[in-house]
């Protein structure tokens, strides 16, 4: 963030109002009708070096590009259809890579039942740099980041804090002890969380009806869970000893034995679980989805007044500023 | 385009195939149905130092971004409705700047009709990184790059050349004297072609039933006539002579008196008029058209048999390869 960027955003979300469409640029994309149809439009750029790893394969920025993408649409409960690409490679791109890249769009696109439908591809000054168009059809009715209810249980998907473990494994010294409670296959686990996200696309078709609001953990579970917040006027009390943690987060945090440190990775984002809340009387509805889908769905919070994020530790309050944590 | 870019292209346009509203990534840009509706999608990438000079105001960038994808709708025969901007600054951005990038993304916006409703804005490593993705509706049929057919006059409107002869002129050497013949207003015309380009949206739209195909002439004169040739397997033969110019250009190119160098600035590109191909019975529609929109619309040549672009000039074959002329 630059001095003024902030501001930008805040005039194009106001002269966006004048559009429904654009959900005055508060959501995780747009939604357009369209005879009686809704399409859902998301796009989120990815660069070498700022999202992703300065020495990460042209492969690994594709895919993740793709994937936080069609998480967007995850967070907006709808079913993606379409992808447009626009890559811009950095000059001194492997040719030999290539192939292997349009293999990588095509296997994704495949897994998701996404139509890469166009964009375009240069070869520009500075590191690749790829924007996605994501687009999705809504099946049922959105679920915006606002509509969260006094008395909604907070819930998110999956383990929290893997990817942000990943990045700073990955940039950690070689001499480092840090992460030798990890076994090989925990820290590939790990890893695999932060390059290979699972956008949780079958989850957020079948919130709607279901949850009030919904994100997905990408700036980090703290920030996120602010943005619900803020865009609802509420606030979201979290129990930190709730948050679902892989073992190898447990083992790690047990390892090092540092709070701030934890609680930073845990907030570090980049995670692409759904986070949601729902009113109280849908519990079991959504404990069955859990069963259903065969994913850990885990209520970590509720939806009080105010108009923050409160984290919680054994009932001692550990965060209570409105903004949640950022990680950058 | 590095070595392996033109195989990365095919490939993505080979499983793309699977998908009717991809039009193979051949066309201009992507059509999807909506119930009874259609939808045109285009997504163009601009870069400072390589789409735009290095020098060039983030507003200038910005607005060509926003314009360039404009036309590419235009060149589909929709009509703007939304866009999606993705906007990757560069780190040295200053702040300052901002405001006026809001606003000139509200005018140009105000402009042509069209919402802002998502995308998103980060801060890179490279040089400003734009991402626009622009979406219509068609309102009646469109008109693709492929459809031209044998007899077809070839149209194009306004002027062409001004865009690339301005670009040369704005990194000419203050010693030159090369643009000594061009009055100071003559300069600022040529000037404003190349920072604001008018995509020409009214006569994309009116010009389906009339045009068997359609492009914007982006690339330059002879390449986009070459991608009409190419997907619609056959020749396009353009007269020299009968390409409209500015009283600027023309009085550029009789001082240069430099053939080889006109015909380059020429097919230079970055025009944004729209180079179409319509049946001779459709000549009175045309011309009564250009007449409607208060809009030159200039015959230049015809559809015949074969797979390239001919270029006569007083009837000498000066230009017979398949491909056109390219600018970079």
């Amino acid at each position: 963030m630059i001095s003024g960027e902030f501001e930008l955003i805040k005039q194009l979300a106001e002269f966006s109002k004048e559009s429904p469409e654009s959900l005055e640029l508060q959501d995780d994309g747009a939604i357009i009708s369209c005879s009686n149809n809704r399409l859902v439009l998301v796009k989120d750029l990815v660069q070498a070096g700022v999202h992703a790893l300065e020495n990460d394969s042209l492969c690994d920025v594709v895919r993740k590009a793709i994937l936080v993408n069609l998480s967007d649409l995850a967070a907006m409960g709808a079913r993606p259809k379409f992808i447009l690409l626009g890559l811009c490679l950095a000059k001194n791109t492997d040719p030999d890579q290539l192939a292997a890249v349009a293999e990588t769009i095509r296997i994704e696109c495949d897994k998701y039942s996404v139509s890469l439908i166009g964009g375009d591809t240069v070869v520009g000054l500075g590191p690749t740099t790829i924007s996605v168009t994501a687009i999705g059809e809504l099946v049922l009715e959105p679920i915006l980041r606002s509509g969260a209810k006094i008395g909604d249980d907070v819930w998110v998907s999956g383990v929290i804090g893997d990817a942000a473990l990943a990045l700073r494994l990955l940039q950690s010294d070689t001499n480092s002890h840090e992460f030798n409670c990890l076994s090989f296959e925990q820290r590939s686990t790990v890893i695999a969380r932060y390059y290979s996200p699972v956008p949780r696309v079958e989850l957020g078709m079948n919130l709607s009806g279901i949850a009030n609001s919904l994100i997905d953990v990408s700036d980090g579970l703290f920030a996120d869970a602010g943005h619900i917040a803020s865009t609802s006027k509420l606030s979201l009390q979290l129990d930190l000893s709730s948050v679902p943690l892989s073992p190898a987060f447990a083992q790690w945090s047990m390892h090092v034995d540092n709070f701030d440190l934890m609680l930073s990775v845990l907030g570090g984002g980049d995670d692409y679980e759904l986070l949601f809340t729902a009113p109280m009387d849908n519990r079991e509805q959504v404990e069955s989805m859990a069963t259903k889908l065969a994913l850990k769905i885990t209520k970590i919070g509720n939806v009080t007044t105010g108009n923050k994020v409160v984290v919680t530790n054994d009932g001692v309050v550990i965060n209570a500023d409105s903004t949640g944590f950022t990680h950058f």
